[in-house]
């Protein structure tokens, strides 16, 4: 019996680049001490306000069926949200709740792609990027970005890149770089989009997480309301990660388009975990604020602790969960470099290598673990870069 | 801007033969008395005990992420379910956890149908049958079965529909029409299956709401686990609709490619919701039991209210939330009665027409509301049926 030769082209044959994720995991459960600074997930639970607000509304029989595009009054609130923070006019009807950022994601490239069209993704991204777009049917084509640029997306590279394609997704405060684009940048990327007629899928889950500058959304750019599809999240922004609590902003028409294709795939996002995520918005930007807090410490450790060093050259991050050493003056690659590492110093990070070709030769660090274990990682870090030093 | 071609054949363009809802939800809006008989939810919530499980899941930090296949207690719990039901050897790693049966039923028809496939599925169908199946890019193609052999899937139907199709779904106990396949359809569909090749998509989503005769898994019959692959839910058998918390039994390769499906689909499903439902199949068959007990009632109030009727025919229900009424005798079609019946009675039914051309004619009644608001409606039903008769 035969799969569909989809299934293969999911994951293109290749390694899904987590190898230091699962060898850690190993020595973990062999009792090991690792310092790991793999995934993006906070070293925190979500706050139990927010999961009694969940268990209120379960037991006052919020129960039932709660297909369709979500409930009006959180999606309301998420466009509230949207406008107060990028001053474009957002309806509810521009919203659709999805069960987690990765189905806005998938969902939102399933109706603007037909199977074999070309759909762009900056490089280097997050790990379900190409696999995504893979899995609609569509064509995933990366844009390189560059090191020595900040990995900022360049007009002439989408440009270049586009031949006819439908999308374009990018992500800022961006995984796996922490870098936020900045107006000129995303300037850039509008005029291209209008160019080549490209819809503009703009990745903004870590929009709460930005430690200098400021976020920007291109939707926010004039004109590019009607291309642009924002996909947000509680996971990042509320430390709700389990919870699957995704949105789509977006013109009517594709909001109504995810929302048919919403009733053929998923059939709805539980109806309490909806009223949890009513609460936890209603919380307001000091809990989102204390949220992001632990990352905004972290980051300021890593940039003291890796100031004078030789070997790594930190990559200017103002955002997300993450910061990005470029370790190509040691000669190794991100994969070498990492495996090294956790060989001998227990100390786990990811390989630029897992995040597509455009960061090779540089490692991922996440800001997930307690500031005097992180201090002691980066410390540790730094020294062994150092060594390595030819 | 211009969305995917996939946008709109997902509808096929129809109407999607809810008018009869949007309608009665309008009326009761308005402060009308309807008796609705539309929906196949139970009249009850979910069981506080089952909340107040997911409730301490949470609260004990449970609320990270839960990406890949389901937690291993979970999938060890529906394996050995599905293997204590129906005998047929089943591990853990056969099994997939989604959020809900329907992604389940996406899913498995994305891992194994390409763009432009045929899909079969029988006809009358669930709502969502056909709009799944476009939603990957295949083609659905129904396979009528006739009121006059109580809407069984016949092998010669199957057989001379098939013409190169990857898949055939199916569904018992069925939804519209309350019967439960004998083992000698099942047998004739899984020779028309291994004849012309195709996987079997067996949707059980109601296998514990059995009145006459017994669930036989189609996975059970000789050499046949092989290519089938089992849709289950915990939404009808627990009263946990909303929770959306379904399953997937398939093969290994048919799991593991659902499971990298769903990494870039939805990243799995709320581990708190997941140990709720662990902890829901513990309470065992007595717990099934009583959830089922309503319907049975009912049922058996329907068969007594409609026995000496002229104008309706009771095709011989056994099993599920539902009976389906025969009204052709009236000379109506299914809309003309059920709309008809909405605005003289404010009795609100489905019309067939609404599962498929295979039951036109016919209208679909939920036993979905308390037992002596149900005898009234079914009892009014009849006598508006007889003085409709020619």
């Amino acid at each position: 019996m035969r799969l569909a030769e989809r299934t293969g082209r999911i994951t293109g044959g290749k390694s899904d680049g987590w190898e230091i994720y699962y060898r850690t995991r190993d020595m973990i459960a062999a009792g090991e001490r690792v310092l790991t600074l793999t995934i993006g997930e906070h070293d925190i639970r979500t706050d139990p306000q927010i999961l009694e607000a969940m268990h209120k509304s379960a037991m006052a029989g919020n129960t039932g069926y709660a297909f369709g595009p979500g409930k009006p009054e959180l999606r309301a609130a998420i466009a509230a949200r949207v406008e107060a923070r990028t001053g474009v006019p957002t309806s509810w009807k521009n919203v659709v709740v999805t069960p987690g950022g990765q189905s806005a994601m998938f969902s939102t490239h399933m109706v603007l792609l037909d199977a074999g069209d070309r759909a762009l993704h900056c490089d280097p991204y997050y790990a379900t990027y190409p696999g995504t777009i893979r899995a609609t049917g569509a064509v995933a084509v990366p844009v390189a970005t560059r090191s020595s640029m900040n990995f900022l997306p360049q007009e002439a590279d989408i440009i270049a890149a586009s031949q006819g394609a439908k999308t374009l997704m990018i992500n800022t405060p961006n995984n796996p770089t922490g870098v936020v684009y900045d107006r000129a940048t995303l300037e850039g990327i509008a005029r291209a989009c209008v160019a080549e007629d490209l819809w503009l899928i703009s990745d903004e889950v870590y929009d709460t997480q930005v430690w200098e500058g400021e976020h920007i959304s291109p939707r926010a750019l004039p004109g590019m309301a009607d291309r642009v599809v924002v996909l947000g999240s509680m996971s990042k922004s509320h430390a709700m990660t389990g919870s699957r609590l995704g949105w789509v902003v977006a013109p009517e028409p594709v909001a109504e388009a995810i929302t048919t294709l919403a009733t053929n795939t998923t059939y709805g996002v539980p109806a309490y975990i909806q009223d949890a995520a009513l609460f936890a918005l209603g919380l307001g930007v000091p809990f989102e604020a204390q949220i992001a807090a632990p990352f905004r410490r972290r980051r300021a450790i890593a940039m003291k602790a890796l100031a004078g060093a030789n070997a790594i050259r930190v990559i200017p991050s103002s955002g997300a969960m993450y910061v990005m050493l470029d370790v190509r003056a040691t000669g190794m690659s991100g994969e070498a470099f990492a495996h090294a590492l956790l060989d001998e110093e227990r100390i786990a990070v990811m390989p630029g290598e897992s995040f597509g070709a455009a960061s090779a030769g540089h490692i991922r660090v996440a800001l997930t673990i307690a500031d005097d274990v992180f201090e002691e990682a980066v410390v540790r870090l730094a020294a062994f870069a150092e060594r390595r030093l030819p």
